[in-house]
């Protein structure tokens, strides 16, 4: 079985998450990354090429260029990844698709809504593979809380909270990472609900399988002299009837990455975090407390496809992003059961962002989702 | 010194609080159960009196003959505690009142705002002491955060999460505390915001020191069949216009009494909880996180004086109870430095009942608040 | 149901057992303190009792005195609860059996092996009830450790681990506490061993069942200058062939109360820790771990009869206390179903203290035990 | 930087550590696997070879023939990687250090102390780069415990205890795991010493910068039909006179790789557990307890270098062991720094199994260490 071959683009000096991409990708040995687009500077993308280990000639000045090259190669990459902020991903997407390339690009989808509903359509009409990096989709636990929902043993979900603290902007931001998602000219609509709050929502429906279908925001811009929100309280209402919060923030001083999940049904509960995610809090009706362990024989197969070690191990946020692109290399191959968000999860993310955008800002109150 | 004499009204057979009451009080030697009306029926009374193993004589058929026989004795009660159902919390307080006798009284203060206000019009007017058991702040380490947060170690604050989940209403809810609780006619207007909600509420006040100004509630009745909610979720804005949210639930399966308290300001960060009441975590800004420890020796002057054994040693929710009972016989005896909540915290604790379930069914959106 | 009347020795100006003792016994209502001996300084004695709130009369200069003057009243004290440093014990409880009375004796049962025999043998042959206060066997959770396990649900045990690490006197140890029991004088042969070893191995053999016939120990005087040892290391052979460790430190900088027991048989394996008391782990051989919680309805009856809260609700250290002195109550009352700690304990104890100084001393490698 | 070239012995179909290794060794893209001796069956190993996805031409059917055929290629292998059961370690490091192939070899080092010995002579005289897989010492965390024990945060050790359970063979062992390790003949002398006993002890050592000095152990087999220890107890005395105790067990039911290090100095303890790998206790001496968190900038310059995502991004198991593979990458690149274990803990590590059991076996107490 060859390795499929990627092209990054973005990942230049300084990324933090171009890094990390490189490192799923090829953590399974499925994937190669063999070309960049790293950067907009053509010296800086060679300096990233050569950081990366890849063939010089392959360390383009940008995407167009590396989509022409690699098309006349043999063994030209069979995909790209996306890890540029926001406002770039649409152009890319185009470009990338318009060359039938395969696309696995990061959250948020896009910039703005009309971007990501040129996006979808793109993505439609080309009928090239799609997928966005929802990381935490990946991890095992995640995946067993998912199976367990879905055959029933917290019966009908009443209740679901899901969290995500963070404090890293809660002092003077510094460095690159802070300065384009504090700037709506490339983040887009959205801060702190674009950066995190779209990755608790998807988790909340990815694990219940429900979707929400009207929300209460109310966003705000905390720290002195911020243009986009920096803290979000979202109330929920799914299409079942159950009741539920999203809290983000970037502003709780002292939270490193506190995505956390809790969803309660008639028959059981479960609780799950992401800083602690080899385990899995299962609370039954009777009052039995179970705790289950990632890398255990006794879990479902879609969580043991998804780990690499037996329990004890600890595998974390890197395991989960490479389970992601494990999926996205099975469905490249055409195979069947791959675990990946797409187009679909991109879409509801941007409306996310769009819809509480607005609802809180005009303070609209409860409004129809999406 | 003396023992205080205490007057039990509730606590008959069956009751959960009304021996929480007891003991609390009379942990310290400072205080003593004398006397009780501890049913409306009177042979249920008597047999409650000869489990608390008090004098036969003094297990009265109601209060008003309590107030009457004991005002009689040179050893007469100094002060009655009220534990019954929320309903009979303004009549039984009345009566006492009107007898010159000093109340401790269970929360919520009564089961409907216009009560509250009359009692707390009652409560001024008579100028006799009056106190309410809102347990959470007897927490060593509550006391802790609170001074913590008035010498300014958080600075400014910005953000309040408090939630507190429970279970025990998830099914079919049986037995004596269940009953009233869901009964509007005893209850009150609120069920989960009146049982607990209340509690989160004072609790996030009492230790940020801040007020809520603003609110907006979404409460549901989840559990088929049932009129009062059982499911809270409000948003709030404080007066310095920090954010929070409060979250409450009986329907939250597997959880037992899960109330939980993060505070986030300009320079740091705590979290407490109540089920591992002997731990607060305190997060700064430059990233370092502190564990600071019940019983310790560096803790201040409030949280030492509310803790009976060095750190270790755990200490939990009947000593904190027991610290609003001691906090109660200092102020009966005119000393300083009693911390305990009362009619004002009484009324605003109403008053979030009266507005949270109005704004909810009304679908208001932010209201003023009170 | 009449109160039991307590009379105190020891526990006056600075102690720390005496009033926990004190506030242990009253808790459920089942006892009285009335009198006290609290210190061989009969103003300090009178101070104390002025403290407590006993009536200034029966704060006695000693023990004699009290035990004469108190045998003259109708309403008499029914028992002693002997509180004072380890070489004090034998003739407190001399005294106290020669004039009839009831004994509850803080632990170590003694000072030396000897005294201890000849206390078995007092007890024996006066026939009054007596007791040790080996508090940690009083916590809900532990009691629920030994019904399972003499239930079978761990099948044959393999392996126990107990473990008592402590920091408070890893520097220059101060105060009341530390003085006597850094005196091989008041102390008796043993330092860190007696004041906590003990508690340890009695915890190990009373939830498991077990009965420990061989031992090796390396005991250790790790603070210079120090004469009694303050860190122990234990191996353990139990008769049944299990093997075990117990480990015990008063130098283990930064801990507090660290006692946890882990226990794990040919099925399930359980861990249970002091300082988080209200939480019981059971892990089966194929992989399910339970959280087994404090105070819910689905516990034993040892254990339920030993909560006062329902789950979530958390009891400590002061309940566990309390537990035992209710227990030497319901002895006292001539009931069925006492779970009280008494000199076979007591005599084990002073027999591991013995043994482990001796064999620790000598270097002799694996012995016999007792 | 071209990637350095890896052969892998062992690591055939159903290996557990060979994948790993794989994992690990290209985590980094510092290193790449190109070749193999995967099973000492031909087509076992052309089947892995496939599996890995490495040229078919290079999944050779012995080590023999590997080092000999890649020593002919331009491209050949750098070093081999050495995955086989421990009895197949000393051949297998011979043949490639009489090659002039650098190696990298999973613990223990060999089967027999005597084989070690040889393996330390082999590796002094042929110079060239060895290095051996003691995982646990890759973690972030662990590396900054050992910075700051370096620094004198601690002041002068006192007391060290590791443990290390696991339950994985507490009933009836089955599988290819387990079978080799059950033979004497396989896995030599030792079972759980040699298996994971090592792994404490190394890590004892490496993060305290103490060598143990004298020994006393206790190892049994627990499981009726065992020949090799399943369960080991020793007692630890360090050169600088600290106490210490090692704990492993692979009957511990329902634990799973429980590895953890408490260290106690004068001046503060430390408390760092592989399941929870991203969190270090830190614990001074006047009562502060600081939780250092993984990623955090805060953290010493080895910490850094060892963590690739910031705090909240849990690193675990094979981030650890890829640690390990790329300081022995920058030791064969002649790097400064390169933090990883060799032939001397490879040596410490058979002398432990070795002394603990016959010192066991024969009943010897305290014995001098090595």
């Amino acid at each position: 079985m060859a390795r499929l071959r990627m092209g990054l683009v973005g990942g230049g000096p300084g990324s933090f998450i171009g890094p990390v991409h490189r490192l799923a990708a090829e953590m399974d040995r499925e994937i190669e990354l063999v070309a960049g687009a790293f950067s907009s500077d053509a010296a800086r993308s060679r300096l990233a090429g050569s950081a990366y280990g890849i063939d010089p000639d392959r360390a383009y000045p940008d995407l167009a260029t590396m989509l022409a090259r690699e098309a006349e190669r043999d063994d030209g990459i069979d995909f790209v990844a996306v890890t540029t902020p926001n406002f770039h991903h649409l152009p890319a997407v185009r470009a990338a698709l318009a060359a039938g390339v395969a696309v696995i690009c990061d959250k948020p989808a896009t910039a703005t809504l009309e971007e990501a509903r040129e996006m979808a359509r793109l993505v439609a009409e080309s009928g090239v593979p799609f997928a966005l990096t929802y990381t935490y989709s990946g991890y095992p636990l995640v995946r067993e809380a998912r199976s367990r929902i879905a055959a029933g043993e917290l019966g009908a979900i009443r209740k679901v909270l899901v969290e995500y603290p963070q404090g890293w902007l809660a002092g003077e931001a510094a460095g690159k990472q802070a300065e384009w998602r504090l700037d709506p000219a490339r983040a887009g609509l959205g801060g702190c609900i674009a950066d995190i709050g779209v990755h608790a929502f998807q988790l909340a429906e990815f694990v219940t399988g429900l979707t929400v279908s009207e929300l209460l925001a109310d966003l705000g811009a905390v720290v002195p002299g911020r243009v986009l929100d920096d803290d979000c309280q979202i109330l929920l209402r799914f299409a079942n009837g159950a009741r539920g919060c999203l809290l983000a923030s970037q502003i709780s001083v002292g939270e490193r990455n506190g995505l956390r999940l809790r969803v309660y049904g008639e028959k059981a509960g479960l609780d799950w975090k992401q800083e602690c995610p080899n385990e899995l809090r299962l609370m039954h009706l009777d009052g039995r407390t179970e705790l289950i362990q990632a890398g255990d024989a006794a879990l479902g197969p879609a969580a043991l496809a998804a780990s690499r070690t037996p329990g004890g191990h600890p595998e974390g946020y890197l395991e989960a992003f490479a389970n992601l692109y494990r999926d996205f290399a099975r469905m490249l191959r055409g195979e069947e059961g791959a675990l990946v968000p797409g187009m679909a999860d991109g879409l509801r993310g941007m409306q996310l962002i769009d819809t509480a955008v607005r609802a809180s800002r005009e303070n609209l109150g409860w409004v129809a989702f999406p």
